[in-house]
């Protein structure tokens, strides 16, 4: 494998303003130190965070912003203290990219809520460098968050597991889903249809739950008992023990997806609207014992308890492999909501 | 005991605007069923809920008004099919009258989440006949609402735990809080007051919240480590594994609170603004993997769990009692905030 470049080439968008028009230029990537490794990239997922980022919605972006945290690739150099990993090794790497390894949440497997946490972009590390994602040749990131991924999957489709599909694996098993669960998933796209699959395979019983019919026939495939549009919701009250919101935007009817939850249930939302939370009337949790819970994404065990249901289950991402050097329009594709359900960029050789 | 009187006496509004003018008239009880349970009542505390109804600022108040849910009473008389009272019983009631006994909650513990539900006051009941509360001689309750009274605690000071205290005690159990919990309660009042003695009792590490440090020395004797006001709040984020909060109004700074939680952590709520719960930052529960739950008062279950904790630890409300025909006085103090902690009405013969 060819030596690490000390700059590293990506594209990326270069202000607010032509935000889908992602430019391909050289950027520095952080200081690469004894606990680092540098992954060859081949694949990358294109999440929804991407977009927010590049377009600023979030409000926060460093420009020039080089997205992409769904990262599929081989090991081309490990810092002197990597232990885990070798060159050469088929690895993948999700939203987060490093954390202090040393405090409470660090040492209980709750790695992602270090109050120190950089994730894989748009961040900056304490020396002033930053954090660029993979729409690009390289990446480097901190050993815990590197991924084995198992010799069973295809690495072409796995990327979209180590973000999308984290993010929802997490809530799933943080309450227990377990045969029987009545489970309802939010949002059929690049989370919700893993959330859906991962729901199935746990032993729920699993409703989707969506503002129309367009996806029914993929949902049922999917392994889906129920298909609810938001007409019929009212039908549906008190019906579910979990929910996972993978899809948040102002506009949604939160309350009349809480008003879903059975008594003691939990709705929790993974998705980061560009706005607050609508303001919810004072008594309808209280009128369910219901809860409202954000997440955010997972831990590293439970990334490897994730892959392990993958392979028990043949779980498969439905993804659409594009060209990297087109990822300019995979972007405005998955802007128009076209994706069915994940874009993934393969690197075509446009970096060499 | 004389007999029960075909029409209750009581102390009521008869609308909004003079909300705070009780008045005494005679009223007409819901009609005598086989289950139902009459109890000559001797106190009743005066609980939030009573003035948010009496003032009509919850909306759906029905005019005249009798409310009242902390009672303490003896039982009068008992339906046909009444098995678990005799007359005589010392008895207490909360903020439930009714349910409908056969739905999967009645059948769960979970009967204050019935959907055909009745409160104590307030409520319709399906013949048209109403509940009515305890700012009376007599009230009507079915049997599964009756909680017997033990012999080792004062009956003129136990009201309280049947609304406020079941209200806090109920969240604390079902959040498991056990020796070394981290439980924040804001708010020293009513139910405050008892949460933080149930708390301290069931082995946490207790603080208090509140806006100032005027009931500082009260929460101390009450058992709390530490006692946190607004303005030091950011010194103590991440720090708490569950709250209850018992005050809620719409300027409390929510957002604020859920910072307190560590990541898992829950908040969960009891009081009931007369407003829509604030808008909040969507990155904010996410961040911590928090969650915001709702809960409405406990099961007969919990009562019982509740009544030998009070007993094993020697827990006491801290409660001023008044005279009943002095209701509208006192009601005009708990609208001030001058209850340290719960004024209980005693029934002075105003109704002989």
């Amino acid at each position: 494998m060819a030596a690490v470049p000390e700059l590293f080439t990506g594209y990326g968008a270069k202000s607010a303003e032509k935000w889908t028009n992602l430019e391909k230029f050289q950027f520095k990537p952080k200081t690469f130190e004894e606990f680092d490794v540098d992954i060859k990239i081949d694949f990358c997922g294109i999440c929804g965070s991407d977009l927010h980022t590049l377009s600023g919605g979030w409000g926060g972006t460093l420009y020039p912003s080089v997205v992409g945290h769904e990262i599929v690739g081989k090991v081309a150099r490990v810092g002197a203290k990597v232990t885990s990993l070798n060159v050469g090794d088929i690895v993948g790497v999700g939203a987060n990219a490093w954390s202090c390894g040393d405090c409470r949440y660090c040492k209980k497997d709750l790695e992602q809520y270090c109050p120190n946490l950089i994730e894989t972009y748009n961040f900056t590390y304490s020396d002033g460098t930053r954090s660029w994602g993979g729409y690009a040749d390289y990446v480097r990131v901190n050993e815990r968050f590197v991924f084995p991924v198992p010799k069973s999957l295809d690495p072409a489709v796995v990327g979209p597991l180590f973000c999308a599909g984290l993010t929802v694996f997490s809530p799933l098993i943080r309450n227990n889903v377990t045969k029987g669960s009545r489970v309802g998933i939010i949002g059929i796209g690049g989370l919700g249809h893993l959330a859906i699959q991962f729901s199935v395979a746990l032993g729920a019983e699993v409703s989707a739950i969506s503002h129309s019919s367009r996806k029914k026939e993929d949902a049922l495939k999917m392994g889906v008992t129920n298909f609810v549009t938001l007409d019929t919701l009212p039908e549906h009250k008190r019906s579910l023990d979990l929910i996972v919101c993978t899809s948040f935007s102002k506009e949604m009817p939160l309350a009349e997806y809480l008003k879903l939850l059975d008594v003691g249930g939990t709705l929790v939302y993974v998705g980061i609207p560009e706005a607050d939370l609508p303001s919810l009337p004072p008594t309808l949790m209280i009128g369910t014992n219901a809860a409202l819970r954000g997440s955010n994404t997972g831990s590293k065990k439970e990334v490897l308890q994730m892959l392990d249901l993958v392979e028990k289950h043949d779980i498969k991402p439905w993804v659409e492999l594009l060209p990297m050097s087109e990822c300019s329009e995979a972007v405005q594709k998955q802007l128009r909501g076209e994706a069915r359900y994940r874009y993934v960029l393969k690197n075509d050789g446009t970096f060499d």
